[in-house]
């Protein structure tokens, strides 16, 4: 299975125009692309390739789970009602069958060499898909709560149709919400490609690591950054360009940067967070804060507080 | 015309890979998806299911617009000269086809059963896109007095193709004009099915609600909000990060949202708004402003006033 | 070579669906939009119409590039270890032969009718792109520095296969390395397509004009702006929504700006700029200096210095 996609190259010797001037040239270039593969980043071991991940492949697994969750938005084309069960059960079947691939390339080239891990690779895989699969209707569940929180919370949404086709905020949540499982079933590199095929399409970045209550809704949403340790509650409301960071890294002996220490942010439930806001660091927002446009936020804030950025001066005239 | 991409499903009862571990659990997993959807989000109506809009169609039809009001910068491939009419004629034919079926499903799935409207659907839908292909010469007219002001505005900007083909300033514009014609037509999922390709494409997010006159500049763009009641004036420039939106949401008697209401800016002629500003509310930003950037406003500006942030504080050295 | 992909219209004068009533109206608004193209943007010259690069086209090169770079990474379908050498040789070609067709448009649509280059023009394009070809190996090893440094400065980075595939900051780098490259020898259209590209990918706006050294990391990155005639250091680090932009622009004896003038900042090596900073106008950060998230700086910073934004009110609770 896993090397299905794997090009035999090549079929023909002739490249495509062989006339143009710089064609005589291109040995020259290949050698030292080659060299600088060799001495950079070179990622062949002991004679075998590790396959990597495909984030084209992972974003049409997303489009197929998102067809099976919600048929009648994301099916393309439209499934007819009584054949609704059989289409989820196909488009299901076929999604988490890419997402098996995926998977495996995903443990395969996070592995060392030898280690015992390899030769269960396979097993692991199926293991996480079945896992995965097992949280779907939840996820489904929770989806459907960010989508009356949208509709609860923007005076501009007029239907869920319009929120579940038109919304970036919810495709982004969607994509999160699939990433997350993924990532606490340790497929962090596909949950990973995940995120940034959400990115890719709405300019929101969510780090699957991060931590998220139900009914929550981003509005607008360009600009957005959850961090990767980041914990937000229920019913969580943030606008666009809202960033929930880090301020500063935990640094080792030698200098070098240590991964995966909590850095981000707590967000608790109930919270609006305005447009532009920079909350950094390992603080807490409590429950029912209201944090204001632009503000750039470094301590922490009680429940019920709101949080304003200093006066502009007007001038002229 | 409307059962067209509608598909007929399975063509076979087997699914891909039946060998995998996690097939046997899929059952269960269709069964629990077929409860969520049912009690949760279930669009089926007397046995007669709603086809949305499809988003991907709607893309597709924004680019034959654009192929068909620009041939020679969106003609894809490029029309020779001589035939450019039949092109036009072909590509607008073929754009308002898709569109009329697009326009048609937004009719009915935003109808309830039994309302008039539904059996007039096929003739409101036609009378729409009629209407609004008598306005693409307009159209037309005012994204050409959009490319001339960016040329007029960037410094950075050498050749009108430069900023056609280049700029997501453009394309979020020419999106927002041919999605601002069919939002006023009545067509509001379709208009902003529009939008959300744009802001797919360029992060850019202007609500077609919001009405801009003439030879609007957005440079860069990035992260710019235009929110629903937002009226814009002649000849307004806005950097990257722009923010018209609304500052707080009128609510009913049993506190939900109400709808519609006029809540952001209202900018006049020949205001300049600089990168990272956020202006909130029904304000007025008189003619001839210009905003700073990251300014956070939520008042009344005169006309020629300047707003600018408040000082930053420098340290260390 | 450069008619290849002209459509000579129509192959039947049929359209689609005749049937519809909007159909019968469609001759006027052809005529009108032929009169708007006549009257305001016609770049028809002397009957013969000037093809502009493809947008499409110009990010296929780049795909092909990227793979014949890192094959390993890029590369889709993933080659075969012991073909690798020959993949990136038909790749490179493949991709080359497709840059030659584009440089080719830009140099013919840029010209003057009569000027001396279009005669020259296909030996200029295969000497440009000679010279590109040339310059790949350094540009692989200085997209491994900006690997080595994502890595370095991220702490939630895991691995060089996460960042190459699904860090928005190295799809921009990577497309700017290419795209400076082609500015540098003269093919400013395509080269502003690649960053385009880039833009509509990653949202970050990275000008071609800009000059940037090596080790560049850019984290998170929506709504990243960097300007025409930026200079950036060696080892710096931008994260979210920093904005390298112009303050003013210079204006000849008749109100036209002026094209071309250094406007954007110098950023020397060592720098840190955190999200939401605007950088303003032709100023110098010093070495090691440290930008503040949401600062709007529009004077010169001394080396090692720190700059932070003006403190936040805090009330109620």
């Amino acid at each position: 299975m896993t090397d299905g996609n794997i090009m035999d190259f090549p079929l023909s010797r002739t490249g495509p125009l062989p006339g143009r001037p710089w064609r005589s040239s291109l040995g020259g270039v290949v050698d030292r692309l080659r060299q600088s593969r060799e001495e950079t980043h070179n990622i062949r071991h002991e004679g075998r390739i590790r396959h990597l991940p495909s984030a084209k492949a992972v974003a049409q697994v997303v489009e197929k789970l998102a067809a099976a969750l919600f048929p009648t938005h994301y099916g393309d084309p439209t499934p007819n009602p009584d054949v609704i069960d059989d289409y989820v059960d196909y488009t299901l079947a076929d999604a988490l069958d890419g997402l098996t691939e995926q998977v495996l390339r995903d443990i395969r080239s996070a592995s060392r060499d030898g280690e015992p891990e390899i030769a269960h690779a396979e097993a692991k895989a199926d293991a996480i898909v079945t896992s995965f699969a097992e949280t779907l209707p939840t996820i489904r569940n929770l989806i459907v709560s960010d989508l009356m929180a949208a509709f609860a919370g923007d005076p501009a949404a007029t239907s869920y149709p319009e929120i579940m086709l038109g919304y970036p905020g919810m495709t982004a949540i969607l994509h999160y919400r699939l990433a997350r499982a993924l990532y606490r079933l340790d497929a962090t590199l596909v949950a990973r490609l995940i995120s940034q095929a959400a990115h890719a399409k709405t300019a929101i970045d969510i780090h699957p690591g991060a931590a998220i209550g139900d009914s929550f809704f981003i509005d607008h949403g360009t600009g957005v950054v959850i961090g990767e340790t980041a914990i937000i509650g229920n019913r969580v409301r943030l606008y666009q360009a809202v960033t929930l960071g880090a301020r500063s890294f935990a640094v080792d002996g030698d200098g070098r940067l240590v991964k995966g220490q909590p850095r981000h942010p707590i967000i608790e439930d109930d919270v609006v967070i305005y447009a532009g806001a920079t909350v950094l660091g390992r603080i807490t927002v409590g429950h029912h804060a209201v944090i204001g446009g632009n503000v750039w936020l470094t301590d922490d804030v009680p429940p019920h507080s709101s949080v304003t950025q200093a006066r502009m001066r007007t001038s002229g005239a």
